[in-house]
């Protein structure tokens, strides 16, 4: 299943892609909130499974990320092979953690804002964003994937001069509206193979960023084992798993994004993330 | 005022602090959540500083962190001059924005547990806890403390060797059971400066820390305004504005938490937070 989150007119609600419809959950019976579907487990997700109507059309339907309001985003460093080439950095021996605060998520076609008085280098980050299933605590790397609810597009955009000014990476990471995701969630049984998927960035149309998963240097049921041997990862939880090269700042020259640009973010089988970048006064 | 989040048998409820008795605002018909109280405004405060019973005995009860499940906890590093000079450090030009993730979160007299075999340099770190009391974006100084609903001691617990050996620090800082803060929120209108507080830590009652919140780099309300710069603040957002001196690790010889320890950090005027340290298996 592909499943959404919708706003009409303030009121939440979860829903099933179905082409170019939206099987409305919400309004069959199920909790307004993706967080909750989540935490409700397979049962749950096998009724939602099973419903047919009301449909919403998708067209004019207004997504906000899938799950707007997780408790964590834990975001990876460094985790693609050509992303440590890129930028002639030593590859990691364990997973580089930082933080994105929930406060930045946006949904699909919302706009990326900056204000140039605060940053003038916004820069895009394509990347495979996993969403947690249930709780994980001491999580053993082979049993790591049954925790993932699903995956989803994710943008981890970055204010590069307050990332690297700051030298704790929270802050340029975490501008509001610099944690785009979804168009929805791809549920786990869909996605067989979470390391062998392609993932692109393109800016106005042109590619900028064009690798596989199967690049990742710590692939998603590492993560999650190692996450877990840290802190306890909640339902509803999303991590961003890293970009590969093809980043604006390690570019010759130097691109970043500027005003009424279009940046998409693209994985096989999960979707296209697009969304506008505007400039604040 | 001084209020409380308390867990009866599972059930969730906030409270006022009076003596050795807690008003159970709950049950005289306010929310159970400290998010929504703070959501609710000066009306719903006023109404909550008029109820009188029923009363609770605090003795015997279980008490939460204060606000148990905030959006955020946005800690800074670096923010006391004599912090600065224990590390023989240069003094930050702006704040040094970190995260914690809120799965770190425990109340008063909860154990801070730690597992040898992933951290064996496990620190304190006194600070003043601040709670965010509306939705703040670009926030003006001269403003900044009107959007401050209380504060409250806070432990900025870290597992040193993680921190510094991972450079980015949230991972070190948001070890399970690594932020525990409480036991009450001092509403902010009984803290008409909260620049001229005593902080002091104290492990087996000798005293680690001894300082005053005057030796702040960046005080309250520039720390308010220069967030509220890059991202909104929440009501309910914790922020950990920084430790002093007297930390284990700037110590010689270093001095780390053990397995029976038991930390108190302690802020004039806002109380106590004490809690064990457990280690696990």
């Amino acid at each position: 299943m592909k499943l959404v989150t919708y706003d009409i007119a303030g009121r939440r609600g979860i829903g099933a892609l179905k082409n170019d419809a939206v099987i409305d959950l919400t309004a069959a019976g199920l909790p307004a909130s993706m967080r909750e579907l989540i935490a409700g487990g397979a049962a749950l997700l096998q009724s939602a499974a099973r419903i047919e109507k009301p449909v919403l059309p998708l067209k004019g339907l207004h997504l906000l990320a899938p799950v707007p309001d997780p408790q964590k985003v834990v975001a990876i460093g460094l985790n693609y092979m050509d992303h440590c080439r890129e930028q002639n950095v030593a590859v990691p021996t364990k997973p580089l953690v930082f933080a994105k605060f929930p406060s930045s998520i946006i949904g699909p076609e919302a706009p990326i804002y900056y204000d140039p008085a605060l940053t003038n280098q916004v820069d895009w980050e394509a990347e495979l964003g996993v969403i947690i299933g249930k709780r994980a605590r001491n999580v053993k790397r082979a049993e790591a994937l049954s925790y993932v609810f699903g995956y989803t597009p994710l943008n981890d955009v970055s204010a590069r001069d307050l990332q690297f000014g700051d030298k704790q990476w929270v802050r340029g990471k975490s501008l509001d509206t610099f944690c785009p995701f979804g168009p929805a969630i791809t549920t786990a049984d869909e996605i067989p193979d979470p390391q062998k998927l392609h993932i692109y960035s393109r800016v106005n149309g042109m590619t900028m960023q064009d690798s596989s998963t199967s690049e990742m240097i710590f692939p998603v049921d590492e993560l999650v084992a190692f996450l877990s041997n840290a802190f306890t990862l909640e339902p509803g939880d999303v991590i961003a798993t890293g970009t590969p090269n093809g980043v604006g700042v390690f570019r010759t020259p130097k691109v970043f994004l500027q005003n009424g640009d279009r940046v998409e973010i693209e994985i096989e089988n999960l979707g296209v993330l697009l969304n506008p970048v505007v400039t604040t006064a």
